[in-house]
């Protein structure tokens, strides 16, 4: 314990003061109660998953980003004994990565839930990325998802409830953008890409927002694309763009056409909710994640590179638990990005924290009357603070201008004697004497400030 | 991917579906009004920390707990060719053992903090101990720390806060159990057991409620404290509970004395406020942990073994990273304790989760429409879900009854037509035609059940 220990959160971890914090709680409020007024109800899974759960889920990129739980005792000495050679021999748990994998595991091993089961989760995720700005190795996602259907209604529900989120929040200049993984697909075969290196063109096509077109051909060539191909794909997704274009594809036969006519399908009903005004067909948006099998969404808010959430219809992932297939929908609002827009922006209303009242004690008044006054005041709804300390009153008021308390409560023997505090008001300098009873209602009659 | 995965959580770890999550919700809510109305502000820390931060601040067997996130990529396959042999070859990183390390890294970090921190935090905390029977691997833990003071009013007020919290959820018959560890030391050096023997006396002590007096004796035996010691120490702890005891002592001179003084000074100071009833001088109360230096603390509550809290002051901790010390006292709830008793006693009042109405949809509706109608609905403040696939109304109206909907607003193409609902009351099978626009004030009106 003799060398000085590191006092800073480890890389890509945050300490949240008061103040981050509650902006942070002033964003999961309205998410909370916007998802819970769409029908969705809560879910908590644990922090550490079976590495069995998680492998495999995300593609091999993902699988470098876990967090790994290193075995204990008996087990790592067997381990290291038997010439562990990587990850896989000195670990078989790790830190959750998304909500939608956890979602999946608790459907396959819960029998009794509804036939759809709406779920929202608001809880951290961790990876492993190499932190960047505005990158954390520890950050919040907050999901919507509904499983056991198919149906159209399901796919608008969930860009109806992040919309009316970020419409609640202030936003209004984003795009909710759609596209659909079996239209992506048939446009890769007809750009002649074979199937083999599909998935391929679909991860680098994730890219072509941070890229461009000729970093999305470059890399394709790079991975063994062939510039025909790459630039027949670029080629028809500009087509697909075009006015028209989508009906025309989905008066059409096969499963690109099916795929045309249920995003068609998703504009109408989810035209009818919030995500009305935000809806963007965007033929180039692709979605990382392997397990997608229908529509997928991305927000965009200009000002931002990078979106605001992603989702879709992942109806395979449920079933790989080995159990029945089910199919399923989600959305997944990033808060981190919200939050730093929201901050630059300037979109937080004042949201208040810390002590309404210092209560200053003089010298003639003891600790059990102070604790006595302050319990009545909190009894009354106040945020009260006792200045710990026996200070001169001038210390004591210096402090309250630092905790930012709007009041300082002042109480001398003569007070207690009476039932009596002097209320000082710290922005106008004005002070009253008022019975304890009283005070609740002056400080709450104050207008506070914005901290 | 093609054996079947374990669909269950890890060993220790939990699901929360959304009767729990509710109920978790209650409390912590409660917590946080109570512990702001004290004049705490909120702070959060990451879920991992730096090692050298955990090590060596929750003893030996407490390292041995901690779990530790394993190297990765090069690091690992650095550290595997160089033959590692243990953990910290392994890992350099853990996740959070308990809220009180951090907050003590985090005042040593921030030299802008006000004089005195007044912090509290609810955040989950990760143990590998042995899971059993209400013993878990991730819980929650709710912290009320100050830092910066030495003054009784800190210790007074982090016991009202707790106090005061579980007398709002409904407890009335805990105590809040004192004792000091100047006190105890003096204790363990009149009974002439050797400094060397100190820490280990209080941690087999701290076992005093679970291992009775014999069991207590024989462990002291066992790591070679010889009976005289023990038998000493435990019937002077048996005269320190008569009544003037404390009192006798406080007249007296040295440690001892002066931790007897400040005892009486906490039990006066915190006569003041909520946790007057409940306080409660225990000359055996240990806490396992070695960084307490004054008074401490623990809650106890009939029907629990166990406590449903502690706490102490800590003028060391801070100081071990390397800047000056700081003193500082806090108290701890544990919240699955709390939730184990008021599930025991049936202390939850009702708790409302779920859609309010579920709309049903009768074929001539189209999803646009239907999602129209719940928009409207949401507006009004009421949680609504569409049922999502097309079915009978028969079916509709069983789902309502699984998801214990108390509303179900079915809607045809009439009553689109209309601007109309027809609203069915799921408990007294009344069914009324209303404007959509007079919905909510209808299902508000209703008295909701408990779930």
């Amino acid at each position: 314990m003799s060398q000085p220990i590191s006092t800073k959160p480890p890389s890509g971890m945050r300490d949240f003061l008061a103040a981050d914090v509650v902006r942070r709680r002033h964003v999961l409020a309205v998410v909370q109660r916007v998802y819970e007024s769409f029908g969705f109800v809560p879910l908590e899974t644990p922090t550490i998953e079976n590495l069995g759960t998680l492998l495999g889920k995300y593609g091999p990129e993902g699988d470098q980003l876990l967090f790994r739980v290193l075995h204990r005792r008996e087990k790592l000495q067997r381990a290291l004994a038997a010439g562990a050679v990587g990850e896989l021999d000195l670990a078989d748990e790790g830190l959750r990565y998304d909500l939608t994998v956890p979602l999946a595991r608790v459907v396959a091993n819960h029998r009794d839930l509804p036939a759809f089961f709406k779920r929202y989760a608001i809880q951290p995720v961790w990876r492993a990325d190499r932190p960047a700005k505005g990158r954390f190795r520890e950050f919040y996602q907050c999901d919507v998802d509904i499983t056991g259907t198919r149906s159209v209604v399901a796919d608008a529900e969930v860009c109806g409830a992040v919309a009316q989120v970020l419409r609640e929040l202030g936003f209004s200049d984003f795009r909710l953008l759609c596209n659909h993984r079996a239209l992506l697909r048939a446009l890769v075969a007809e750009a002649g890409i074979p199937p083999a290196h599909e998935a391929l063109a679909l991860v680098v096509l994730d890219k072509l927002d941070k890229v461009g077109v000729d970093g999305v051909q470059r890399e394709l060539a790079d991975k063994g694309v062939p510039a025909a191909q790459s630039g027949a794909l670029l080629r028809l997704l500009a087509e697909a763009r075009e006015a028209g274009a989508l009906a025309r594809r989905a008066a059409g036969d096969g499963a690109g056409a099916e795929g045309a006519r249920e995003l068609l399908a998703l504009f109408a009903a989810a035209g009818g909710g919030p995500a009305a005004a935000h809806l963007t067909f965007d033929p180039t948006l692709a979605r990382g994640l392997g397990y997608y099998t229908g529509p997928i969404f991305e927000i965009a808010c200009s000002d931002l590179a990078g979106s605001l959430g992603g989702g879709g219809r992942y109806d395979g992932l449920i079933g790989m638990f080995g159990k029945q297939p089910i199919p399923a929908v989600g959305f997944s609002l990033g808060l981190e990005r919200i939050l730093l827009v929201m901050e630059e922006r300037g979109m937080f209303p004042p949201l208040g924290i810390g002590p309404q009242v210092l209560l200053c004690r003089l010298p003639d008044v003891t600790a059990a009357a102070a604790i006595g006054v302050a319990t009545a005041l909190r009894a009354q709804g106040l945020r009260v603070e006792i200045y710990a300390d026996e200070a001169k009153l001038g210390t004591q008021l210096q402090y309250a201008n630092k905790v930012a308390a709007p009041f300082a409560a002042i109480l001398g023997g003569d007070e207690v004697a009476a039932g009596t505090v002097a209320l000082k008001d710290l922005h106008t300098g004005e002070q009253v004497v008022l019975r304890v009873a009283e005070v609740g209602a002056r400080v709450s009659r104050a207008h506070l400030p914005p901290r």
